[in-house]
């Protein structure tokens, strides 16, 4: 994956994406001793940034392909991307979900005029059922992560920090993300690296999920303990992806975890300081911060806050500090 | 107050307030059947649009005044501004605040470095104890929205939304605002009927505190109901302004009215939707859109959420459906 891939994607993605814009808060800034700015892409279309990836990847796919449709696993921000992508490219669309995925993730993907199939977490594996649905119907597997195309279309995140940063006179020095299976990560600092060679590119996980951390640690990449679950639904992969780690390897200068009530507190922050609506898994960059670890004193950073898909019960939770 | 006066004020906020950016949502287009911009002031310092008035009215204050400081009386957003304005230009503030604002807002003014007398709602009068505090210290009272700088102020709200508009290539068919005392109205009417007089510039306003309506149709100021009390604390004006009315007859098309659950409604779908904090009184223009009081069907339209201030008590409640 280049620069120019993640080029073509946001040419591809002009006019159908949402580009985002930089917020900044004064109280945030004062907080870092730094100057930071917020990518929310929050704001994006289906609420998270998985609508630019999977627009980028089926836009692409060829006319007899898009009347057999696509099939994707995801527990909710993918499902909604795949779903809106396949609605406006009029393709039929299958997401496999797991049971307990957060309700208004799969309402918003039905919603999208997907077809959804629940899998039990426990017992079933969703890619030998995405693999038989996919076979049945001569449709296309579309992976959450680890595809070229989906990661070159995530890049243009990082594309538009860049420029949108620019733009204002300023250069980043740190630019932190969110990591789950790694494509938004992989490529931004795909296009950060390339347009800006001093910016260091951050990724963080959440505790339990800190697989990218360990990979990059052992060099080859490790797995999450089975069972491990997380607050942050949205980041729960299992490793790395084959793609997207050696990206991670040649482009990320370290990645940062933090525990549940670390992002409960970001959550609670990002809605009385910042008025955004960010869900668990979209808060860990925030939380990194906030935490401590992030370096931002004296410099310039931005923070990707990756999707605000959120149940209202447990949004309400996290405000109210129960969580 | 001219479309002058309220470019003067944007020169004076260049690099102070924030250009708040206009957001869109293909969900909220559909279910509008146009096309709808959304004007976030839940993203200016503060949190509200007060921000620019205040800054505009304080900057302007010559140095021996300055020395003195300001007195406000408000509920919670407009104290907020002249808090922070005044510690921007390194001036004392008091607020003379009702006991029962929202914890949220009084907090943040105490933030932002001002003092706050407490006053009872139910038996003191605000005014007579900002005139006695101002007396006393040769300060400045700050009015929250009959002033002519307080009210160019806000019209940089109007005056962005239509150059940003323009620049996306639209031309705004209507534009719908909060209305407490008509600053924010009657501000950013005069910027919009200046630069695009075939837009139609609508105010709405909650029940019980119509009285911006029913000033109109009778074509004299009339008050609320002694006692009245809305969800929208942000807009328990008591009546239009002397300095606002006049300019909202001349430049208003219409006034839209919600209830307490329209505007309980329209704080849900902001979260769910656009993945917005709105507080109650910023949420009206969107309730009268939901709730199909406005005309968008066919239509570019632009909504002004003017604040996000609101205690995480109350808006778990609204996001449950509790309210």
């Amino acid at each position: 994956v280049t620069i120019d891939d993640v080029r073509a994607a946001a040419g591809r993605l002009a006019g159908y994406a949402v580009r985002t814009p930089l917020l900044e808060s004064s109280a945030l800034n004062a907080r870092a001793g730094g100057r930071v700015l917020i990518k929310p892409e929050t704001l994006q279309r289906v609420g998270a940034f998985k609508f630019r990836g999977a627009y980028n990847r089926l836009v692409q796919l060829a006319p007899e392909q898009r009347r057999a449709g696509v099939v994707a696993f995801s527990s909710g921000n993918h499902a909604q991307g795949v779903a809106l992508a396949a609605r406006l490219l009029d393709m039929p669309a299958t997401i496999v979900m797991p049971a307990d995925a957060p309700a208004v993730k799969a309402e918003a993907t039905r919603g999208y005029g997907a077809d959804i199939r629940f899998y039990d977490r426990a017992r079933e594996d969703r890619e030998a059922i995405a693999a038989e649905i996919a076979t049945a119907r001569g449709a296309v597997i579309v992976p959450a992560f680890d595809d070229e195309h989906i990661i070159a279309g995530q890049g243009t995140v990082g594309l538009e920090l860049v420029e949108d940063a620019a733009a204002m006179g300023l250069q980043l020095d740190l630019v932190a993300y969110p990591v789950g299976g790694g494509g938004l990560v992989a490529g931004g600092a795909t296009a950060i690296k390339a347009l800006s060679p001093a910016t260091e590119v951050w990724g963080v996980e959440p505790a339990l999920f800190d697989d990218t951390r360990r990979s990059l640690e052992a060099g080859e990449r490790l797995g999450v303990a089975p069972g491990s679950r997380s607050l942050c639904d949205a980041l729960e992969s299992p490793a790395p992806g084959r793609i997207t780690f050696p990206i991670i390897q040649q482009t990320v200068a370290g990645v940062a975890v933090v525990t549940d009530a670390e992002v409960a507190e970001a959550m609670r922050y990002a809605f009385a300081a910042l008025k955004l609506v960010v869900e668990p898994g979209g808060s860990v960059a925030l939380a990194a911060l906030l935490s401590g670890k992030l370096e931002a004193k004296g410099r310039t950073i931005a923070l990707v806050l990756s999707g605000g898909n959120v149940d209202p019960d447990l949004f309400a939770r996290a405000i109210r500090g129960e969580l």
